[in-house]
């Protein structure tokens, strides 16, 4: 029963139509692109899943569309955490129902100061005896500003229904620390495409990778040849598409992101509001990098 | 009609139960004991009301059960602000069916660098055609990490339904700053007591200041004290509560705000989880502060 | 002997000559005109001073040079602090010898985290035992990094070397805090043109202020007014010059300031490498600011 | 003439007697142990050495000394800068007098707003042209809060004599970049225990490791095994000194490595004022770090 996790996630993104309502249609048809590759499952709702602008009903129906357009054999994880353990435990409860196989569940964050080993493990330690599927903790400080300790991870580690975290981080210590303080059958993920390789051998077993929205093959190839022990083949394609990883990550976000979906062939369109859309120079720049990472012709 | 927000808000606590659902008798209470001061009105889920902690349906709950049990002539004031504008909508307009008078909207935060002038406009612009009372602009830069600049408080007040920021910084240079650029009839809230007088001598027409729970009195004769013109006895008061009001804000929090306010006779009670509750030595510490303030012998 | 600090003091530009060396001609021509105005000294190497660009030997000239080409009246405050006990000490005590009054000494801040209470109580007292002129600790967070508590501060003000602080913080309520915690004898400064009138109410004798190289003349009247008790009047000019002062401190920096004095007839000339210059379009933006505080047609 | 830097080099501690000057015959005898090791050479005046609070004719000794007592098959790189230009080639002049074979130049940092891609440009330009030893770069952002660019370090790669770069982030993603985009011929080393061996797998070609200081043979065999391809072997090696690393940089930093040393029978004595020396309880922390690490029994 160890390393479920072992593989690449996209965190996919929500697609919204010009009225800025969810286009359920268009999220059909990029699963059934994704579906085709090796991927181990999809993150419904990670970061730039954009949940923080949907209403709690919104996100039950994409949880539940997500698993019923997809392949049974890929895994459904969802992200339903807030700073509310109880909507936190309504809403996973409500995604376990729609068919997740797992949740995905964020740190706490508005007391940003308050929120210590104490308390994150209050929190984490309460969802997890009341969710009815397994839960993987989700770190990622440049949202939260909130920074969990490996201590409070190991810690976690040992409640039967914590599997996993997903840590955001590029900090290649802190994924180091983790890994060596956690059980074998605990699973750290890479959370960015940059670490993918780093992480793999510091010990991650895979990762929930926005780049794998656009690039599936190249991050399930880092992977691939990680695993073949081909490190430098492995090492190529991560230099290959680090300038794009930023761009669609740290510099233009969601709206990066979904911009070179479109371009690609994937349905990408607008993020919610407040987020705005992309000027067209900086459409422009996204275009060149997938060029260069040789995405696009 | 204008200055409606000229006079002194707390925003008031959420008590808790020991199995963590809302003291609603409690809240009756404390609410009694407000009512016999000169307050302008209530403020339900400024960042100390832990909103973040509770279901939509509790805070409809408790926005109506506020408005029920004070006086008429109170303004209520309904934080119904989160990241997702439609929430926001479909809860402020919830609020406002509630009896709620205004709503105070805290900036979106969770992408906090793409929230640029025109992300915050187009978040506002679209709330204020949509919510049927009132905005209030609330910019509370410790929590959500993100600051509204004063030109963007200026072209948001030129909407008829934006009508005022509470702005919780202690930069006195931002409070002149946006007093100076906005119209005479939006109002500019001082929002942490520590800077209540400053804040009234630069142009704030009141306060919405955690402090005013615990130190309902001591916040009103500032105010009406500034207003006469007797600025040292307006200063010795806010010199007398300054360090009390730190601890029961920046260093305490919500735990350190509801440990004071048990000591003086309010219900309190303990924050929800993942808060923590103080220790003995910090409330030793809260006893002290309130004997120095002269609110406890 | 008490507030032997009150009043305005510009923190002087260091000028350049094309070769990057000093321009002790245009510094002369500079303290000429400013010797008109009715300020109560200069501070030789504020941080836009640019101290940290000189070498030690710099340093001194430049003290003695303002030394001996100003009224005997005028204070001579020298800004002598770095990181090295010992450099300081050295630096201070040949400022000393060049008929300095005061020596102004910023916190220590390269291992910023170490620089605890303790810490930052050990640098000050080990200076104050050995500087041979009285001394003024200058806390300047937006370059340091490290901010200066109450309580230390508190602690310093009975050694009967260290008479005074220079605070650059926009945060009202620390001025407030370190006011009402230091003896009357010791005087606190405000640090920044746009909290000189709030800092005078808070309860600062005076303010080295960046703003007062180009308005020596608007300054001087706040303080004026405000000792009045004219506050309306006080208030005015400090909202006037509001704009501005964020222009040539936050926003643009030296190059700013330099940039401004050169509009107004004083000799700025450009910052030392590796500053940069401004862009036309900042200096034409500067130019607008100039004409709004109406000290430029 | 390529990577000249590659292999291990500790940044040493400066040693101080009880008066705080210091204590040459204690750095002899470390240097005297150091050469022992198949060490590439020697850093005087990386962060951990104290640079900041020496004077300028201290550290000139210091350098001239190091270079005099360690065998000549060891580099010394002697760390120079400063945010002055002129004193920072006037002190690397020196060095080189001294015999030093590199620079090591610390990004200027004071006005960490204006250190922008060309203000950076323009410092490092300037002193590569007038500096007579080859020159690497230093970025250390918990130190100065800036971090230079990968298009920066990539710019600056073009000049002859700027040959490296150490950079201290555990930003692996950081590190992945700069090497992809410098000349094979110049030299990326890590910056800190951590991430010596995720560093060399991304490209570096070495470190300049605190933690060389009190375990050069882990440091040793680390890169060893990694030149030799036993990478499982390294990674051992690299988990445990993990812990140990953590608490001699960022959790005790200068006075936690001296404290380490002098369980390992090396002088490390105490930091210099205004640093603190440890309290027991932290000493014995380390102490049982160490034995964690093997390091101690």
């Amino acid at each position: 029963m160890k390393h479920y996790l072992n593989g690449i996630f996209p965190p996919i993104t929500t697609p919204f139509n010009s009225d800025e309502e969810i286009a359920f249609d268009k999220l059909k048809l990029n699963l059934s692109r994704y579906d085709k590759f090796n991927l181990k499952g999809y993150v419904v709702f990670g970061s730039n899943g954009e949940s923080v602008f949907l209403t709690r009903e919104e996100k039950i129906k994409m949880i539940a569309t997500v698993r019923e357009h997809t392949d049974d054999a890929k895994l459904v994880i969802a992200g339903t955490g807030s700073d509310s353990i109880k909507e936190t435990i309504l809403l996973s409860n409500e995604a376990a129902k729609s068919g997740a196989d797992y949740v995905l569940v964020i740190t706490p964050s508005f007391f940003q100061k308050g929120m210590s080993h104490e308390a994150l493990l209050s929190y984490y330690l309460c969802l997890a005896d009341s969710i009815k599927i397994p839960l993987i903790i989700y770190n990622v400080t440049k949202f939260t500003n909130v920074n969990i300790l490996a201590e409070t991870v190991s810690e976690l580690s040992s409640h039967q229904n914590i599997v996993g975290i997903k840590n955001s981080t590029e900090n290649i210590a802190e994924l180091y620390e983790i890994v060596n303080i956690v059980p074998n059958n605990f699973s750290v993920l890479a959370g960015t495409g940059s670490v993918l390789l780093p992480g793999l051998q510091a010990g991650c077993v895979g990762g929930v990778l926005a780049l794998a929205n656009i690039a599936p093959k190249e991050c399930l190839d880092i992977h691939k040849k990680y695993v073949e022990g081909r490190f430098d083949e492995a090492k190529e394609i991560q230099n290959r598409i680090l300038a794009l990883n930023k761009a669609v990550t740290a510099t233009y976000g969601v709206a990066g992101l979904k911009s070179s979906m479109d371009m690609l062939g994937y349905y990408g369109g607008l993020p919610r509001k407040p987020l705005q859309p992309l000027e067209p120079k900086q459409k422009k720049e996204i275009e060149n990098l997938l060029i260069k990472a040789k995405l696009l012709n």
